[in-house]
């Protein structure tokens, strides 16, 4: 287990903001938690109206994110942050940047409850379902992950975007089959598509979260590295 | 016209470190303007070798987005920068984000030219190339507007985004239609499909782009306001 104690300041004051802004990343995080679980629960439920109140709700994440960013600006500006501050205010910046953006593919999602499909393309709706489900968990376990700068935890989500892909691939392939087997069906179909395809999203997204927890906690840039190797840098 | 200056620092060595980093930010929007022009003429052209170097490319474009992250996360702490060279980090900090997933866009795009395709299809692909030219344009405009930080040029980038829109989903209208009379077509038009997205996207990205020239200039956020409000607040 790899942690980083972010809590030695000389003033007092500055820790309360680090405090505070870090808290204000965890109450956006848990919004988008909750709205992805709305968007999932809309479909499953065939729920018009959840699925309108998701669509609504992303202006709220809007605003978390504007005021994240203003929280971190102003911070560099008044307290000059140096080391493992600064690697933490960058990190916090970008990391609500894909959890804006996870929004987004939330509200995307959501749209798909506002169709009507009949009993065979409801099956189609489950392997959807599952795949929604693990992109959730993925969502908690890196905000998790970032709560406690566990660099092991966050290694694990970043593994785990692999089967998300798998996931994507299977659905995108049986929804292909069912398109080509029922053609009037393309332009309901392709919305289930385009869900599945912000739910792939929605795990890279959390992916690059973990990249950004590695970098506060080690001080490695592991970006775009390949698997084996950002492995390796996070453990040395 | 409105323009920013930003060529008034007491250290000149900070001017050139300033000056530097914003090089490297139009270094960076060169090579992928590049990667785009070459994945439309790939596919223009049926061109694999070339698809193929656009997809070796990105990782040159991953490298900058480190190497100008880092120079950015080097000055905040070196020099301590204050008011417009700290909202000129910032804005460069997320400009090359967005930057380096319009890189993305560009090589899911030149994928398509890996495809083969029969008359009727390479017609379809008349539509897709010129949405590609429109947003390939938006991407050197907004670069031009960065360069000179000039918010009526990030202003006109911001409103092309909704003809960019309004193309996505005509062609999405007429793959669909395709599909539809030529169920067996369907895997290969969604490749069509998906790259049509990603236009869609870079059109977005460059809007990102254009509202944090407005921050950077006028020092407002104008993320998520709708395009009234946003015109009203750059112009005041």
């Amino acid at each position: 287990m790899d942690k980083m104690n972010l809590t030695k300041h000389i003033s007092s004051q500055f820790n309360e903001e680090i405090e505070q802004v870090r808290n204000h990343v965890m109450a956006m995080g848990g919004l988008i938690e909750q709205q992805l679980a709305d968007a999932l629960n809309a479909i499953a439920s065939s729920d018009a109206e959840l699925a309108r109140q998701v669509i609504a709700n992303d202006l709220k994440v809007n605003d978390w994110e504007i005021k994240i960013d203003h929280e971190c600006t102003r911070i560099i500006a008044k307290r000059q942050p140096a080391a493992s501050d600064l690697r933490l205010i960058m990190a916090i910046i970008k990391t609500i940047s894909d959890l804006e953006r996870i929004g987004d593919e939330a509200e995307r999602i959501a749209k798909v409850a506002l169709e009507s499909f009949n009993s065979a393309q409801q099956d189609l709706l489950v392997n959807l379902d599952n795949m929604g489900r693990h992109v959730a968990q993925m969502l908690h376990d890196v905000l998790d992950a970032f709560a406690r700068m566990d660099v092991e935890a966050a290694l694990a989500v970043h593994r785990e975007d692999r089967k998300v892909d798998r996931e994507y691939e299977a659905i995108t392939r049986q929804l292909m089959t069912y398109m080509m087997e029922d053609p009037r069906s393309i332009p309901k179909i392709m919305n289930v598509l385009w869900s599945a395809r912000s739910m792939e999203r929605i795990g890279d997204r959390c992916k690059n979260v973990a990249e950004y927890i590695v970098f506060l906690v080690k001080g490695k840039d592991v970006r775009h590295a390949d698997d084996e190797k950002l492995e390796q840098d996070a453990r040395s």
